[in-house]
Parts: C-alpha cells; structure tokens; sequence
C-alpha cells in the first residue's frame, strides 16, 4: 500500500513532464527501438487469403539474428499453399511473439525464385529444412514488405513507421 | 558420427514399424491431445480482414485454463477495429504459440453483446483491462468457431479434426 501510494504521488508530481514524454515516446518509437525487442524471435506466422476467403497460417523460420528494418525473408516450397495464396493475392499479415511483446505486421508479399537474392538472405538454421540449400529443388524465397506494424508490450500498444 | 551413424541404423530397423506408427500417430491425433499441449497459452493472435483488403491482427487474452475445444471467446470494445471487420467478414484466423508448438485456426467469429454467455467465459485475468467486468460499458465477446486446427511441433505437423 506503501509502495502504491509512493508511486501515486510521484507520477501525479511528474505527470505533466510523463505527458508529453509519453506522447513523444508513442509518435517517436522508431522501427529500429522495436527491432531491438524482436531480436531472438526465431519464428514468425505467416498469414494469407485462401482461395476460399479464409485466413490461413503456418509458422515460418524467421532469422532472429538480422535486425527487422520492416523487410522479411521466408523459404518455401513451389507446392506450398503459402505460395499458391501469395500468387493470387499478394496481402500477407506476418506475427511475431516474444516474452511480453507482440508484433503485427500488415504487408506486401513477392515471390522469388533467383538464387542470389536467395543466397544474400540464407540462415544455416534453414539447412536442416531444406536439404541442398538454396539448389533445393522447388525452393521458393518469400519476400514481405511491411505496410504497417503495430506493436503492443503489456499495456502499452503503438505503430511504428515504415 | 558414431552417434549418426547408431541412430541411421536404428532408423533403418525399424522403419517399417515407425512408419506406421508415425501414420497411424498423424490420423488419430485428437484435437484434446492437442489442447494438453496447448494449456496455459494466454494470448493468442487474432487476425481479420479488413475493409481495405489486408489482414490485421492483434494479441487478444486467452483463456490458458480453459482446454480448447475448437470454440474460443475473446473480449474487446465496440469501438475496436476487430468489432468492424468481423461484422464486415467473419472469417478469421487465431494463432497460438508456445514453446515448441504453434498452432493456427481457421475459423468464423460472431460477436456477442449477452451478458450472459459473457459470464459463463469470464476471466479475473480480464478485470485488468476492463474496469467494470462484463458491464463495462460498449464490452463486446468475440466467439470463434474452428473450421480447420493445423499444428506445427518441430518437423511434425498435421491437422485435427474439429
């Protein structure tokens, strides 16, 4: 009760000054301060239009260790329904989770099928899926650019810039 | 390598064997040996389509003591962009991650304004965000009825039936 009553009154003494902090903290969060907060996240779920109007997911392996500046990189395969869904309608959402943060990404997905590009964005956490690397047979690179990110962390939510 | 090469030895012996347990295990997985797996996941992500075509989501508190049974509830306001799309388009997805586990529905929402079928799926989790209970004022539920469960657990996956 102590502790509560302590922090009342200090957050009444600096609210003006907590204000403007915080509105400034929830229009200036940059991409990167958020990045910093997914790094590590080693899986995102991937969803898009089905053929029949429903919203289909599957967990894909993201690379934890490239710092997210709103471009992300996903293999696949040609047979996959990820691919067939993208070809027809290219609005993808990706989420991402961590201990006590969540990212929801509005965005963009293409297709790529050259290997250099492929080459450039490689993770050897893909290998074990895919058996010869990039020359797998049928592997298909998914690209997303992010229209939107909204971010939320306990019970502060926010949108990032992209 | 002599730990590999054991382990393809034993593969091979028993190939025939694991091969149908490993069948056998696919086909008859329930959604309630699912749902063990999944106890204890409190938030999941809930994604919609929105009026401009794209595919939003948000975390949504769920009920991680509550076994899953193909039919989740999730609470919000009148005024959330959930609210709009669903009434809009009910066909949703929800995604639910744990350690080692994902899991994604495809699904149709309907959004419920009783209080009584609130109380019945009323979490003290829930009083955090919403003041008065289910009688906060503009509370709505969103129901979710499961179409399709696919889970993902290492480099298994497979469908349940719901």
């Amino acid at each position: 009760m102590d502790v509560f009553t302590g922090r009342a009154i200090r957050l009444q003494e600096i609210a003006p000054i907590f204000r403007i902090s915080q509105e400034e903290r929830m229009a200036h969060r940059s991409l990167s301060e958020l990045a910093q907060k997914m790094r590590n996240i080693d899986i995102a779920m991937l969803s898009t239009h089905t053929g029949s109007g429903d919203i289909a997911s599957r967990p894909m392996s993201n690379n934890g260790e490239v710092e997210y500046d709103g471009t992300s990189y996903y293999f696949t395969f040609e047979a996959a329904h990820s691919v067939q869904d993208i070809s027809e309608n290219p609005k993808v959402g990706l989420s991402f989770q961590s201990k006590g943060i969540q990212v929801a990404v509005e965005g963009t997905a293409t297709l790529i099928r050259d290997k250099a590009p492929m080459r450039e964005h490689w993770s050897p956490d893909l290998d074990k899926w895919f058996e010869d690397g990039i020359d797998t047979p049928d592997i298909v690179m998914i690209q997303v650019d992010a229209t939107r990110v909204h971010y939320w962390e306990g019970e502060e939510d926010g949108e990032v810039q992209v």
